[in-house]
């Protein structure tokens, strides 16, 4: 029986609807929320109506997106529908849960079709529509399109930016936004201005609402997160994991340099800092120059019976645990403690509450770590308990519309390596399977 | 320092200024509100400016609430006047951080009034409009506080109805909603037939933010909360704490029986079973027939090193840990483990879930369900831990509109006593700290 948490209580199986004009931000909220409820393993897809109109259409001038253009209509019309049938497929055979239906979406009659072929296939539509006036929010859009779009490459970007706002126009023509009469029987969701006002409507489900909740906290403001462990512990030098020690010499060193690492990476911005609640954390923040906040859910993975054990004496006591964790790292529960899932679970309001701050150091522990990183980088569970994060590191992560940007800042303070590979109870090793890992890079010239 | 969970973690303070007509259900937000934020321990309080009026105006007819009543209208003036410095005294003595505001605060003159004594002095006015033009709603809202308002004590309820409708009535003639476009400026959240639809404009607040997704999750519909611990276990009988084991003999009985009680107390409700991911609570509702979850985050208090110990070995082994627990159980932290502060943060996406559900029996562990009684029942944090919650129990609530009614059936099969006294190491007695508590009457009749 599976154990839940936040998750999809109900059983549902929920299609979210995007409606608004190009350059409002649909496709950036689409893949926020796939990569939120991936996160939480809720299985989820976007299928971006543009992808599949560009087989038939790879670079489209303005006058495409004419209304009156019957021919182009006909293209655009088997683009939709193709991407309706391969999300009604994958409900079906992938077990999906939420899929997001990446489009303008952008007349009422449009909407009623996807509306009846979502209740023909038991599954909920929530329409979710980014309606935005703010000239300087669209510009800004606009920009983002221009550069990333497949649909504008190597065009000169003012050509690009005229023919874009070209098509905007074209749309405009026939757009019915959502409207809080008229449509007063759909569950819908209006964000407007990104969510400077949000109007939701018949949003009666658990994970409905979780996602509601989640889209009304995104920002755009540029900002950044750094994220780094605790210096090296005593109990890293023992090799042991869990317990609640001090800092070694040399992890002292690291919480002395890091207020110069954080100034030369952050500049003049302000920052709060999150610690856990243990005390090597603490000692790694202790020079910062900035507000400090403690949070229990960044303790690091509990691991039961195993705290205070190293990995050889694990595998001496508990030959099969030991096993069967390296089996699924990710699920696999430490007796009387916590498994990689549920640490995540527990993170939930940490990741909420980072994307609504602005600049956040969080000085915390490898499993923690491993977590929020896959997160911002979207790693796979098969790989994000694998991944390799040393000690004496300031992760920077600069969250950006489509991607989230990296920077590694290392301290050139020597530490231990807490690195266990898999089928081993060495640390300090890699392994292949590690090696093959894309997210390994972020230490791979940490390796002993 | 303190550990910041869901907290407030920007400092600020909160005035949430109520808006609506009567019978909107204003006063059920605002005691659902404070008794949210109370338990989880954000320090909150309602000032209701009609109990202000009642002091000038103990039972005063539907006339006096007619706008061109100047001498009543002198008394409502002052009423909200004295709520308001009472208010701000509170947010200044009593480091208060959510005030609401319960009023029907009905012009727009009003709430500018309000709104610049809180900028005045650092607080954030936060309006919360319950807008509702269904008459079923508002009829049963009617219903409810002629039969609950200190106003109509003693009155026909014939007469109060139409005294009732007739105040409602003077205040539509004044009353100004909350607009989009004229209101745009404010931080606000109109919830339209209790939370059909709602519109949220400019919640930019972490705290606020979290307020405004528990009102959208409330609702009115009439259901039952069961409640019950785990039937007796092996380690209940070795007077041992924590562990995973199985039931008793006795425990098993208690699971055999559970059906039939629940079914007395349900009837032909459907419900659904949620447990904890211990072994215990999942063979105790084995024989349910009905739909059961597992969730993790209602797992037993973790007791970390103590884990599998008797109250005796502990007070043996960590003589100062076990006195300085009694001394302060809420916010004492086992080693390695959690306290009940700890486990109310991770019952918080239960709360939650639970607020938006119907029937549900929750079969959980002893600190747990004190945790989640002390929700429903508005237990003070100092009698929580305290309570005594007897195996073999079944507890139902029944949530109304200003109270939880709770029903207790007991199942007839013995069971050991796992209440620990304070200053004591022997389950099974009670102290006389215990006996003074309110809420030690749930199993007065248990003790041995």
């Amino acid at each position: 029986m599976p154990v839940y948490t936040v998750s999809n209580v109900q059983n549902l199986r929920i299609c979210v609807v995007m409606v608004g004009l190009p350059a409002r931000g649909k496709s950036f909220i689409s893949q926020k929320i796939v990569r939120y409820l991936s996160w939480l393993s809720i299985k989820s897809k976007c299928f971006n109506v543009g992808n599949y109109r560009r087989q038939g259409a790879p670079r489209p001038s303005a006058e495409f997106f004419d209304a009156s253009n019957e021919e182009a209509y006909k293209i655009r019309e088997h683009a939709v529908t193709q991407a309706v049938i391969d999300m009604m497929n994958w409900f079906a055979d992938e077990q999906g849960v939420v899929a997001i239906l990446d489009a303008t979406n952008s007349t009422r009659q449009r909407r009623n079709w996807v509306l009846k072929l979502c209740r023909e296939n038991s599954i909920e539509p929530m329409f979710l529509e980014s309606w935005c006036d703010d000239n300087d929010l669209i510009l800004r859009n606009i920009a983002d399109v221009k550069t990333s779009s497949p649909d504008y490459k190597g065009v000169d970007p003012d050509v690009a930016t005229a023919d874009f706002l070209e098509r905007i126009a074209n749309y405009e023509q026939v757009y019915q936004a959502l409207d809080e009469a008229q449509d007063r029987d759909l569950t819908f969701v209006r964000l407007i201005n990104i969510a400077q006002q949000v109007i939701i409507n018949k949003v009666e489900t658990y994970l409905e609402s979780r996602i509601v909740f989640y889209v009304m906290n995104l920002h755009i403001k540029p900002r950044y997160i750094w994220l780094s462990r605790h210096g090296e512990s005593i109990y890293n030098l023992e090799k042991k994991i869990g317990g609640d020690s001090s800092l070694s010499p040399r992890g002292l060193q690291y919480a002395k340099k890091l207020p110069e690492l954080v100034r030369e990476s952050a500049g003049n911005r302000d920052l709060t800092v999150w610690t856990s609640t243990l005390i090597r954390t603490q000692e790694t923040a202790q020079d910062l120059p900035y507000k400090q906040l403690q949070w229990k859910a960044l303790d690091e993975l509990d691991a039961g019976v195993c705290d205070g054990m190293t990995y050889e004496e694990i595998e001496e006591t508990f030959p099969e645990d030991f096993k069967a964790r390296d089996e699924d790292k990710y699920e696999y529960r430490y007796r009387g403690g916590e498994s990689y899932r549920d640490v995540v679970i527990r993170l939930e309001p940490i990741i909420m509450e980072l994307e609504r701050q602005e600049n956040i150091l969080i000085i915390t522990h490898q499993a923690v770590l491993r977590c929020i990183y896959a997160y911002f980088m979207n790693v796979p569970q098969e790989e994000s308990p694998w991944m390799s994060i040393p000690l004496h590191t300031l992760i920077r992560l600069e969250p950006r519309a489509y991607a989230t940007h990296v920077t590694k800042i290392k301290a050139d303070i020597p530490a231990v390596s807490t690195y266990k590979g898999k089928g081993t109870s060495q640390v300090g090793e890699s392994d292949s399977n590690q090696r093959k890992s894309a997210h390994a890079l972020i230490d791979s010239d940490s390796k002993k």
